[in-house]
């Protein structure tokens, strides 16, 4: 099987986001239950662009032992979302509308998803999601896919 | 908001699958650590139809409380998957090649998914999904999404 | 191949809709040059459902002669966005985000497109799209997806 | 509206096929008899990638005048599927599985859909697709999806 290496390779030259967005990001994302539930770890915020890593435990495994597809589009979808949500004004949340992602491979190895931005407009956000295992020296694409987010406001709990 | 009611229900009548199908999907749904993770059940095996239901805790919710996204799409991806093998010769696995999933209200109290058959080919299976909540005596549609997985010949292990 | 018969059906008691919202997508309709081009018929408009007709011919052809899965998803497109405006205030417009499609079997004979609508918000619809080849007697489902759109304020012109 | 202009760019060093290939797609595109009705013309055709151009018309107009998104999409699809065929052995042909596609802009100007391979498997191929609208010297992606593909025996006529 060919893997073609013609990856959508995010933007070396990344933006950094303001201290305030790293804060308001991270404060989310430590709020979400099922990502320390499976050990997820939020590792970069740029400017359109987050990185969310998952350690490949037998907790988060599928029948033959791979990354269970559920667990690799969970952080995917996460990483989504904060990409999104580094793009808007900061009395916004961010919703999911829906995804489509296609598994390539196997998830063999520890996992990290990157998601960016494509498009963001007032409303609506299109970003495209990436998953790659890291087992040693190499990094493979195991799924790739495509996400709409819808913008609300911001509801203090 | 209104959320239609003509829903894409299943058909009353499904046909059972035999004890053998039975304990070879129960055997591969054990063998996910996610979905015991996750802390998921496998209620329903039918001839192209799956029911696997998921009580809401922290341990699977996003940052506002409600069920996250990633959790809800996971069993939506195995009982999609485990309602394909209901259809397949006994030494055939399962994988799914990719699905798109709609979140269409956040999903609040204890989730069901169902998987169900569209299309069986001897290659190609294509299946719906939905993801229903249930609250008391009330069920709301949250998640509906359609998979496309691949039978690939049973590995032992 | 086995082709599950559990279709999903659309509602046997589909509301009508008023005479003015009737003529509002009929003209809009007729303004779509591409279905024009492609000699497709708007055949029912319910509320919440919309069927749209296209004959096989050379025009909408593929290679092998079956109808260009680029052909069927066009009508099918239409049926749900027209489906999605039978639910919107008379000052609406439509615009189509994102849909996904399968294609379960080569599309031979004639087609009919059924968009309905699972989901009608404020901002965003999700709908059911499905195309139906009709050989003879027989009906038989060739394509099956969904679809999500956006309510945008009408634009006169 | 910002659209990040971080585009999954396709490989500047593109392979060029043999002349056999050249011929066997050239010869399978002429066939489609949609893509003539459209006016679609096919422009590149490089080792798991290939580029049709659709020009603006009355022909494939939606109600407002912009590109019709089935008329978009369906050289999309066409352009992915080609793409995929120039992988795989001579006696093959290729089937669209799925799709799914998001519309970022209403597409103004003529368009330039790009297919390519992200994987290429013994059965399976997955695509990137792509569609820009060249306005004078203004390039803008409109719309940007993924697919999935089978390989099939090669059917004499």
């Amino acid at each position: 099987m060919k893997v073609m290496m013609r990856r959508m390779t995010e933007n070396a030259a990344i933006q950094p986001v303001t201290a305030e967005v790293q804060a308001r990001i991270r404060a989310s994302f430590e709020r979400q239950g099922l990502m320390r539930h499976l050990g997820a770890c939020l590792t970069d915020i740029g400017q359109g662009q987050v990185r969310i890593k998952l350690s490949a435990s037998p907790e988060v495994s599928q029948q033959h032992g791979y990354i269970h597809a559920g667990a690799a589009a969970a952080i995917a979808d996460s990483a989504g979302g904060y990409a999104a949500l580094t793009m808007m004004p900061a009395d916004s949340e961010v919703l999911t509308v829906e995804y489509k992602i296609n598994f390539l491979v196997p998830a063999a190895g520890d996992l990290e998803a990157v998601g960016w931005v494509l498009r963001s407009g007032r409303t609506l956000t299109v970003c495209r999601l990436e998953v790659v295992s890291t087992n040693g020296s190499q990094r493979t694409v195991v799924a790739s896919g495509q996400q709409t987010l819808v913008r609300v406001p911001f509801q203090s709990e």
